[in-house]
């Protein structure tokens, strides 16, 4: 029996059959461990077509590892990190930033889950002055938590400033698949060539099994991460598994297609939804998340049959994920099911 | 083409056919992330079938993260950890446990990696003296990274002088499985029954593709474990695909029979080594290795056949490893080759 | 030539000669280093009698240390202190609470540097839910770094509900004498009886050299705190100079009479300077600290003459620091000179 | 009455007149904090007139810290600090280190205390292998654990091995000056200007009451130390008595007559003790340490009128300690009692 989709997480999702054949394909024989095989090799080559090749790629487990260890590599202790307050960094990895790196995190109230230039300048100072944290990165989300975009626009000034300012900017791009989608265009426009210095690269949300990338940018940082993956506890010793699901999410830009879609069924929801009377969007849906303010006491009616989360319980709020695998038919039923239980 | 096999760690080599099969079962529809779905339900039910029900289980990606994570959860920052000097933890897992837990790690010397009560006590003194760490763990590898293999007998003195002096015993688990199928006896006698406190349970040298189990039997100790876990940064978002390895391992006992036949091509490659001229075994075969000592001029040679690695570079040890899928081809082709070069 | 007095920071003032004479008289020969010594054990006895026998005390150099160290002893990493804003282990301390403890600090914004059980609401949830540091601590500052006193009813509710939420209070109480001279109380009575659990006992700002005493009401919490002094990099192999110090504070109430005149000396600034067009002040003035809106263009023409610190160079709001050895004239001509520049 | 001087330790006794006298001395008005002041310009200024302008001074609290945070500032976590399994950073500081910086230990087991380039090779492998600690940093002490002296033509050897290979040499100079004074150099000829990188500067053992200097000879690696030393809990608010300690100490060389009174009485404490019967000298006696075995059943005896410290249990190996302040009548009485006992 096939098990359910819902709108929880787009990690609720499984693995793409691509992704799927390419480990079984990978499945042969033996090749040295920890990455030293051609599998990692080719993988990493296959990136770097898209990030260029000035730029130092490492595979780890999860994103939480790749943000934390990236920003391992820029930081020292007294540094702290700019992030906006719905970071992922900030509010959903347990105090790992804080535990690994010993940094501070500063975080900033936004409405929509992107950071500018002007809210970032509430926590520029401090600097030379020893009983204040240094302040040492921005940390951009690309989608962010909230569902919307980064545009190129939005991004080059961040980092220009950041880097007049000495800082250095780590994207947490967790979707990043889903971002490059919405605005139609590569990773490395609104990454690299935007000024981002590190990386995190993720497919999981996109149909992958698990495995994340650290891209460093700025390869003067990344020279010693091999040493930082390891003690990160974040070296696979059968690194070809992780190695070839990134190449068959490249492959044919498999990546895009599931990204598109999973946006598209997300303004196919937002559609659906936004003109039933107790429904209010809250965030521009530029990815594939929607967010909604519904009266509480349908929240639990609607969550028996389609999974989600509440973001917000104050304020009745809560958030629908759309996956490469959702179909129009689960979208037309739930929206169905909304707008009777209303 | 097949990737050729070699001796070089068993973790090179790839998943056992059964467990990839469980892998794609568990490719199904949505279900909840972070381990509150069936799948990982089930895979804990399966295992406690091993362990008992009076413990708590936890899914890790990997065996480093696990001992360091299983060690955390036992310590604190003043605490030390005894161990022998080849230990994993000390040897091999470049500063992770001293980075994560703050301990420091007293390692023994020992002929063949197994700790004894009597080496242990070189480092039972300074309790209560501020100035000197507070040795709290004592942390056996089983099989050793010798090959060589607890009995039951000698595990039980250890725990039992342990428990007596306040501390805990860890038990690295990376090579359980051939550990067990050595000594004829299941997961339990020599972990939880034996008066281990806490195992980390591995996989994947014998034909998982990834995940780890944290084990433990003292269940006070891992009751605040998820916490550790995720800013541990070794949460998986998809474990079902973890726990479904889990499962396909311990059905049928795959797990014991693949460690009979790593085990089982070890002793043939000792057999087929140990009277060529030149050739010094260097440690008794218990499990899936042989070591052995052989003139230096023949190992780069030996090497560009059959890849395996220089245990010591003064001795001119070097360590050969069986895997599930070795063959007996394999150990003939090798041992005619060794036999030829020398 | 003696240095000026200015209103920079309590800790800009010397040490009260009382103080020193007991240094010179602990002078005497050899005692046993590290604290088991006569003068130490004296020391804390003396110490019992303010705050009853029923609990646990530890000398350490500084605040931020006996902050630190104090919190590390009631967190584990995952863990989360709640704090105002402005609290020093937030917003002065570099970061050493999140490098040390590995604990996220979650600060509140509050009009006076005042914690109430409303405020802390705003981080009270996540509990249980391993993706989010779990609230541990609520960290009061007294009194607090904008001047303000907590009366013992605004403490009591606080530390009642921690208890009740299963959460400990954490009290810095750097300025401790200024708020129990201020509001006419013993240490205890604001402290241990009003449920605080681990307390930062300061003297530095209130004349004494060096040495701060963690006071542990909650003994369990305290019970292996010698390691993590060591460790932490804060235990004194010449003990007794610290341990005197404290005997002397406390001798016939000389903290008491030290924090009234500062008090004092506050309020009489306070008085000297309200009324002065374009000179607003900004905080109650409870304890020894007041603050202002003043012109920015004449900050740094009284700065030339007497040494202060602006607060917040936005709003052009400074603080104005009164001590033990803050005199009539001190302020009389400051608030002349202030006068005149306006 | 008097405390009786013993043999414990030298940091048992008390604080040098003179040096008291500074600290009056600076008990004079008002001076910024932190070391922004005159005493604290003027101490560093002082002691580069021992080690030259070109290197940087930071004052913290004790000789713990100073290598602690000397090695923080010189390691990344993946570090490894080799040193003798004797020195103060291994076997005293309860994990100090580990904790701090992250990084192993790689103790080395010597006779006498004391590295050389031999010695130091058995760790110098794994470089660029990420599963091993990163050996980055050589630590010597000087004068040893064991109270024996590295000469400069010792020392530089281990430095010129050290930065050939990448790495760094720390010194703990807990006891530099009875080293100074017992070869007759300055301090800089063994430490700056023989290849050390990062010093450990301290006084409390030869005189001071509090205090410790880090001397970065390597001022790269000190460029960001302000921010170390807050972090880690050692920044000074009243620095100025740390400060004019320092002066005192260095004022008409204090610190050679000190230290060469206290060796002195070592050699005067040899010499009446060697020739008892039982009594077994156990390393040479080159600054203020004698190590002795003695018959174990005597010891306790002994220890009731003069306090002193069992080193090694097992071999009934003791150590005295004489300090600035023992007497000839000390020795003479210490002496006749182990004579009349034995």
């Amino acid at each position: 029996m096939m098990n359910k989709r819902g709108f929880a997480s787009d990690n609720n999702a499984g693995v793409h059959p691509s992704i799927l054949e390419a480990i079984e394909k990978a499945n042969n024989g033996h090749v040295i461990a920890y990455g030293d095989d051609d599998y990692t090799e080719n993988a990493i080559s296959r990136l770097k077509m898209e990030f260029g090749d000035d730029c130092d790629i490492y595979f780890v487990f999860i994103g939480t590892a790749a943000n934390v260890l990236g920003l391992s590599a820029a930081t020292k202790p007294y540094n702290a990190v700019i992030c906006p307050d719905t970071a992922h960094i900030h509010a959903d990895e347990c105090g790992a930033p804080e535990k690994f790196t010993g940094c501070k995190l500063l975080p900033v109230s936004t409405p929509d889950g992107k950071l500018s230039v002007e809210l970032i300048q509430q926590h520029m100072h401090g600097f030379g002055f020893e009983h204040h944290v240094q302040p040492r990165v921005i940390s951009l989300t690309q989608s962010t938590e909230l569902g919307t975009v980064y545009t190129v626009d939005e991004i080059r000034p961040i980092t220009t400033y950041a880097h007049e300012h000495g800082l250095v900017v780590h994207m947490d791009g967790a979707r990043i698949s889903n971002a490059a989608a919405s605005i139609g265009c590569g990773f490395n426009e609104m990454t690299g060539a935007a000024g981002v210095d590190i990386l995190s690269f993720g497919g999981t949300k996109n149909g992958m099994m698990y495995g994340e990338a650290v891209v460093f940018f700025n390869k003067e940082m990344g020279n010693d991460f091999r040493y930082r993956r390891k003690q990160g506890m974040q070296l696979a010793s059968k690194m070809r598994y992780i190695a070839v699901q990134f190449e068959a999410f490249l492959e044919d830009e498999l990546w895009r297609k599931n990204a598109l879609h999973a946006n598209k069924m997300a303004l196919k929801l937002y559609d659906a939804v936004r003109t039933i009377p107790g429904v209010e969007i809250t965030q521009k849906v530029e990815s594939n998340a929607v967010f909604a303010r519904i009266p509480e006491k349908i929240i639990s009616l609607l969550q028996e049959q389609y999974f989600f989360y509440i973001w917000d319980e104050v304020t009745s709020e809560v958030r629908w994920m759309c996956s490469f695998d959702t179909t129009g038919e689960d979208i037309e039923g739930f929206a169905a099911l909304l707008r009777k239980i209303i």
